[in-house]
C-alpha cells in the first residue's frame, strides 16, 4: 500500500522513485543516475510530453538532483570538490539560446552572460534562510563590468553577476514574482537563477540533497507562502532554479506514521487481518480518516532538524561558490603555482 | 485511550491536564486557573510533595502559566497588557529570601535586587532564539548602579540588571551550566532568572502561553540540548525560570496522529471492530508498534509554526518588557502627565 | 571665517543654518521654527524657487526637521510621543493630488493611500541599517487588502503598505533606482516613502534628528553609495523621504578641526597674527592647503557613534511605529477602555 | 615635527614606527621585519624590560604583526595562504609551558591543548563584530571530546576547543574579564584566545594588519569599552590576543589632520614663517590649542571604512581558519589524494 494520502514533495526525484516503488510506468519520463566522486550520485529526470507532466504534477523540463551525505557537514576541501561539480551541473542546464556550448568546458574560465540571482525565502526563519544567504556570498559584478568594463577583472572572461533579495509577502505585501519581474525588467540580466528552500517529502533527504531545473520555481509546498510561478513566462526571461529541502510538511510525517501504523498491522500476526482490512478501504474512506485524523492544527507547521542552522551556513556556501565558479571561472590555479 | 507512547512536555499545565484526562489524581498536586481581562488566563500546578513530583515527572515547586490567544500577534498596547500581569506574576514567583514582600504591590517602583538574566539558546535557529532576543532587549543596568549609584537613577527603587546569551553547547563547547556557575560565582546576583524555547506537547500551545516557575530549568525536550539542570543546587543562587513552548518533538505528532488514527477508527461505523481491536492492545503491543512505525529520522526534528519569526520577536518583547517592569518599575506615569 | 572646505551634508536645516552664520540672505528660501512639548523643535525649510535650489544645493521643496535630545535613548513612552508627532509630520507631508486633506487630522484612524516603503541602506553596516530594520517593523497591510479587503481589518479605514529593502549596489550590482522603478511599475503605490541613513554636517546633529522631505533622495554623502536620485522623475510616484543622521563624513571633522585651529590662532594672543594672516588667504591658497592635507586616505571613511547600534535600533522603531499610525490609525484607545 | 597630541593605538608596531621617526632609541625593544610570500610581512616587536614597556605603553612580551595589501579582499585560495601562516605564528606564540615545541612544525597534525576562544566586542556594530564572528566560524571540540574521545575524529591529535562570546558591558552589566574569569575557572582551559577589534594610530592600516600578542588585551581605546585588562593574572591561565584594527579614534584623524596642516604651512612658500612659528610652539601651547580645537563632540565617535562589512566578514573567516588549522592540523591532503 502506497500513501494514504497524496502529499507534495519539491523534488522531482521523490516523485520518480514513488512512481518506481508503486510500479507505475510514466511514458515521457527519462532517468539518469550516476554515481561520482566523494559519495556523489547525480541523478537526471527529465520531463518530455505534457502528459508525463500531468501524471508526475510538475513541469516538462530537466530536473537534477546532486545527493552527497554529508553536504551539511563543515569540511572546507570537500565542499571544494562539492561546489565544483555543482558548477559543472549548472552550465550544462543553462539556457541554450543564451550559452554558447563550445565555452563552458572550462571551468577555469568565466563565461560572458548576465545572470539575475534571486535569494527566495525569509532570511528570518532558518530554514527558510537559504535563498539570501546564497546571495549574501555571491561575487556580484554587474556594477562592476557596467563602470570599468572587463579591464576591471583583467580582461579575462567574466560573467555580470546581479543580485536581489525580494523577501516573502508577509515582509513586502507583495508576490514576490511582481517584484522579480519589475527588477527582470529594469536590470534586464540573460537569465535568473533563483535559489530556494525546498519541503521534500522524506526527512532523509534535509540537508543532503540539491535540485536544479530548468522549470523555474512552480506554486509548491516550501517553508513560506513566496511564491507564485516564476517562470520563464512570468518574468520573461529563462529561469534556472537552485533548491535544497529544509523542512517537510508536518501533515506528511503524521501521513507517513499511519502509512507506516496500517502497513504494520498488516505484517504484525495478532493484527494482519485489521490491516489487510484497511488496506481494501477505497479512496473515499481513506479520505474520511484523512479529514478526522490530520488535525488542522497542523497546518502551517513545517518539520526541520535541530541543526538546521549549520546545514543552511554551509549550504549557502557550496551554492555560492558553485555559482561563483560556473559564472566566473576557477581561479584555484592562479595562487597554487 | 490515551497516548499510544509516552511523550514528554516542558509544560507542568500539560502534564496536569493529561492526569485530569485520564482521571488520575495525583495527590500532593494543588491546580488553580483564573480568568483575566484580555482574554489572558493564568493556571497554578503546585507541586508539592516528592511523590507527586515523581508522578509529574517535574521537580516540586510552582509552575504558573499565562495563556493568551494572540500572544504572539503584533499589538503594542494589548502587550503591554500582557507585559503587565507577566510583571506581577514575576514579582509573586520571587525567591521570598531574597525579596520582601511588602515591597512588591506598586508596579511603578522597582524592586532593590541583583537579577542575572540568562538567555538560553541559539540565536542562529529562529524558534530557540527566544532567550538571546530577551536579553538583547533587557534594560540592563548593574554597571551603571556599581559605578554611579541610584544616583544615575533619580534615586529611584532600582533592580540591579545583568544579562548573559552563554550560547549552545555546539557553539561553546561547554555545558551550560558551567558557564552560568562561572558567571554568577563572579557577578555574585541574588538569584538568575533563566530564559528558555521549550518543546510542547500540543502544537496548539505553540506562541500562545508562557510558564513561569521557581524549579529552574530541568533536561528538558527543547530545540536543542543546552541543558543540565539550572537550579539552585548546580550553580548556587535561586533560579526562576520563563519559558515558551515554539516547538513540538516531531515524534509527538506523529504518535499523536497514529492515535487518533486508532480513536478513528473506533467512532467510524465501517472499521469499528478494528479499532475496539486496537483499543484492547496490551501496552507492549502498542511498543513494538511504536518501534516500528516511529522512524529514527524522526530524532533530532522539531515541528514549528511558518510564522515563527514574528511569534518570537513578539513574545522576547513581551517578556522583556515584563522583566523591565517587574524590576525597574513602570514608568508610564511619568510620560502621560 | 566660515569652513575651510566646502563640506556636504544631507540636512536642509545645516544648509540654512551655515547660511545664517554667514549672514548670506538666500531669497525664495522660508525658515520657520516651532518648539513642541518633550524638548521636540520642529524646523520647516520651505525651499520655493530654482535659483534658492541652486545656491542651497537642494531640490526645490520642503524639508522638514524634528529635533529632540533623546531620540536615540530606549524610552517607550516618550518614543510614543515622539512617534505621534512624527506621524502628524508625515501626513502633513504626503503629496497633495493623493491624499484629502480632510482625512487627515483624526490620527485614530488611517487613510486610504497605497504607500511603498523602501528602506534603504546596508543591513550589515550598523549606521547604514536604519532603512532596513524601518521596514522590518512595518506593519505590512497590502497582500492582505488585496485578498480579503478591508473585512480584513474590521472595515476600518487602513493603508495600503507595501515593504521593500533593496539592498546597495555592492550586494545587488544594479542602481538601488532601478529595483524600486522596476517594483513601483509592478505594485503601483500612490507614492513611496524612502527611509535612509544620512550624513550630517556636525557630529551633535547624529542621532537626535529626523529629517523628511517631499523631493526624494538626491545624490549626497550617506554611508554607502546607494542612490542615484530617488523622485518623482526617476521612478515615476511622488517621493517623501525621511532620513536620520547616523554619520558624519570623515573629512568633514579633519576640515572642522583645521578651521577651528585657525581660529583659535585669530584668538590667541601668542598666534594673534598667524591667524589673521591664514583668515586673509584667498580660496585658491585654502583649496592647496585642502589637497595637501587632507589625505586621500579619508576617502571612505566615515564617523559615527560607539553606541550606534542602540541609536539605529531605537529610531528604526520610532519611525516605524510613527508610519504605522500615519497611514492604519492610532489603535491606542481601543485597549485603554 | 611629531604629533600635536599624544594618540594611543593598540598596535606596538605603530608605537614602535613613531619611535622611529622621532629618532628614539629605546632599549629593550628588539624589531624584527621579514618579507613572506604573496605580499605578506610579518613584524615582530619584543619588549624585553619594565622600562622598555614604560616607554612603548605596552606590557612586556612579544607582539607580532602580519600585514598585507588584500587582507580583507574576497580571494578563497589567497586567505588559505594567509591562513597557513598565521597558523605557523600561533603555534610560535604559544605559552611554552603548555606546548611541546616539537610538536608544532607539522600543520596537517593537530596538536594536543585545551584552548578557550574568546570573542570580544559587540556582535551589533559592524567592526566591533569581529571576535564574535571569529568564534562562529570556530570548528567547536572540547564537548565531543568530552563525550567520545580522540575516536570521535579518527584518533588524530585533535586540540580541545571551546569559544564564548561575552558580550559587551551595556549589554550584561558586567565587566567582560568577570565573565571569562568565570568560565576559565569552571571549564579549566590551558589557555585562552581572545580575539578583539583594535584602534589603530592609521586608517591605512585598517582591514590589512592582524596583530597577535602574547601579553593579552589591556586597555585601551577599541570600539567598546569591553575591556578591563584580560591576561594571565586577571583570569588565572596564559592568553594570546589576536586583533585587527577595524576603527580609528576620531580624535586621532582630527589631530592628523592639524599636524598636516601646521606641516604644510612650514612647506608652502606663501605660509613658511607661520609653520615655522607653529613648529616652535611649545608643549603647553599645543595643549591649549588641543584643548580648544578637540571638540568634546569627538569623544565617543570613531572612524571606520564604508565597505567594512566585507572586511569583517573576511578577515574573521580568516582567523577562525588559521586557528582551527593551529589546533586541530589542516585537513587538505587527504581530499586532494
Amino acid at each position: 500500500m502506497g500513501d494514504v494520502y497524496e502529499i507534495r514533495t519539491d523534488l522531482a526525484l521523490e516523485t520518480q522513485e514513488k512512481m518506481q516503488e508503486e510500479h507505475i510506468d510514466v511514458r515521457g519520463v527519462r532517468f539518469l543516475e550516476e554515481k561520482k566522486p566523494y559519495g556523489m550520485t547525480v541523478s537526471t529526470v527529465v520531463i518530455e510530453t505534457e502528459n508525463a507532466a500531468h501524471s508526475m504534477g510538475k513541469p516538462k523540463g530537466r530536473y537534477i538532483t546532486l545527493e552527497a551525505e554529508n553536504l551539511s557537514e563543515d569540511d572546507e576541501d570537500y565542499h571544494r570538490e562539492i561546489s565544483m561539480e555543482l558548477a559543472k551541473i549548472i552550465r550544462g542546464i543553462l539556457p541554450e539560446k543564451m550559452v554558447k556550448k563550445e565555452n563552458l568546458e572550462d571551468l577555469t574560465e568565466g563565461i560572458e552572460v548576465a545572470v539575475l540571482v534571486v535569494g527566495l525565502g525569509n532570511r528570518g526563519v532558518t530554514p527558510d534562510a537559504l535563498g539570501p544567504r546564497v546571495v549574501d556570498n555571491m561575487f556580484i559584478t554587474r556594477h562592476v563590468l557596467q563602470e570599468f568594463g572587463k579591464y576591471a577583472f583583467g580582461n579575462v572572461k567574466t560573467g555580470s553577476i546581479s543580485g536581489i533579495v525580494p523577501g516573502v509577502m508577509a515582509q513586502t505585501g507583495m508576490e514576490t514574482v511582481e517584484i522579480i519581474r519589475g527588477v527582470v525588467k529594469e536590470s534586464k540580466p540573460d537569465f535568473a537563477i533563483v535559489i530556494d528552500a525546498l519541503a521534500a517529502r522524506n526527512t532523509r533527504r534535509l540537508g543532503r540533497t540539491i535540485q536544479l531545473s530548468d522549470t523555474g520555481i512552480n506554486p509548491g509546498s516550501g517553508v513560506g507562502n513566496h511564491r507564485n510561478a516564476i517562470n520563464e513566462k512570468s518574468i520573461g526571461v529563462p529561469v534556472i532554479s537552485v533548491g535544497v529541502p529544509t523542512v517537510v510538511d508536518a501533515a506528511t510525517i503524521v501521513a507517513d506514521g499511519m502509512s507506516a501504523l496500517i502497513r504494520a498491522m498488516g505484517e504484525s500476526a495478532t493484527l494482519k487481518n485489521l490491516g489487510d482490512n484497511l488496506d481494501e478501504l477505497g479512496d473515499s474512506e481513506k479520505q474520511e480518516l484523512a479529514r478526522e485524523v490530520l488535525s488542522p492544527q497542523l497546518h502551517g507547521m513545517f518539520v526541520t532538524p535541530k541543526n538546521i542552522d549549520e546545514s543552511v551556513k554551509q549550504l549557502s556556501f557550496t551554492i555560492s561558490e558553485a555559482l561563483n565558479i560556473a559564472f566566473l571561472g576557477n581561479k584555484e590555479d592562479d595562487w597554487n603555482i
